[in-house]
């Protein structure tokens, strides 16, 4: 999985080091201890440990969807760079972002809303969120979207993964988050992005492997 | 330049409006400050407003190396999908990043070195530095080449973005840039990120563009 060289891995294992020893005690499961330290990481910012929710099920249900192959949406293409392809090709996941389509944008225009919005609904109408898993790091419209139709339209994602960042709504759309009837891992408050996203999934792949080694 | 929508346009400005209320007096210029905020407005941190760093000619130099389509070269790929091609293709700018590719990989095992560091030098190979802005995000390892190559072989980017994250390096990497006799922009301390290199070249593209309406 990793194309790491011995002296990167060398990087990672003692940069995972520091953090443990910084961080401090903890509440969070093993498995979403993983997903912490891996933003911590990608961000050398303590705070996420204060701000991370998992759903119960959070963890299991997104080593499950990958392991299933489940389809990975995202709300801009800088997440999908960030992703281990090879990773995820290897479980059969297909990775999908509309932000840029002609009719997205299009649509966005037309009915006054975001493209961030637009693509979503267009996800959601190529049946692409049910068993999804759905990442968000940028656009709190987007995720507010996923909420709106998890609630009113029955649409049923494998996980949500609500990292927005921002000033303007990104705070109540992780909330509403908190509130839905599906697995979700979400920090709480302004801080997010396409970092943060990428590192959560970048978790559970490790996870994922680990599980089948043992 | 921007395909925002009306509405994704008012949330921009409207969390702009927040992140200048909640700053707080700052030295900046203007258009060092254009830089900072986006930056907070990429991170809703307010700590880069601290931690930023620019060379005096920072700004200038960056405006004029998009103007001139200069080269673009990142550490990671996240950075040149979250950055506005099409603006930069209107300047003749275009992106390299060359850590995935596979003479680099076999370089970095033979060498017992990183990725980083042998696409840097790949870079340097192919004359890509000379002239170029050089944006490191995620891999101090990158910085402190492009620092090396700067102080021992000479070279001279048009501008060092210095943004890498980490517990390992980074810190050192970063002071070893606001050394360099090279247009600089960094932030200091551990954190850093690809979103935050993107969000410093966007300021900057849109700085060139204001220019061109004035």
């Amino acid at each position: 999985m990793r194309q790491m060289t011995t002296l990167g891995r060398r990087i990672e294992d003692e940069s995972f080091s520091i953090i443990d020893s910084e961080a401090g005690p903890h509440s969070y499961g093993p498995g979403e201890w993983q997903v912490v330290r891996r933003v911590i990481h990608a961000t050398a910012d303590f705070e996420f440990k204060e701000l991370a929710r998992f759903s119960p099920d959070a963890i299991s249900a997104g080593i499950a969807a990958l392991r299933a192959g489940s389809p990975v949406l995202a709300d801009v293409k800088m997440i999908l760079a960030g992703l281990n392809e090879e990773r995820l090709a290897a479980y059969g996941c297909r990775t999908h972002c509309f932000i840029s389509d002609a009719d997205v944008i299009a649509a966005a225009r037309e009915a006054g809303s975001t493209r961030a919005i637009e693509s979503i609904r267009k996800a959601h109408r190529l049946g692409l969120l049910n068993g999804a898993i759905v990442a968000v790091g940028n656009a709190p419209t987007a995720l507010l979207e996923v909420a709106r139709l998890v609630k009113e339209e029955g649409a049923r994602p494998a996980l949500v993964v609500g990292v927005p960042v921002g000033f303007v709504s990104a705070v109540e759309s992780k909330e509403a988050v908190l509130e839905l009837p599906v697995p979700y891992i979400v920090v709480r408050g302004r801080k997010g992005g396409s970092t943060i996203a990428v590192s959560i999934i970048h978790a559970l792949l490790m996870l994922s492997a680990d599980g089948e080694r043992t």
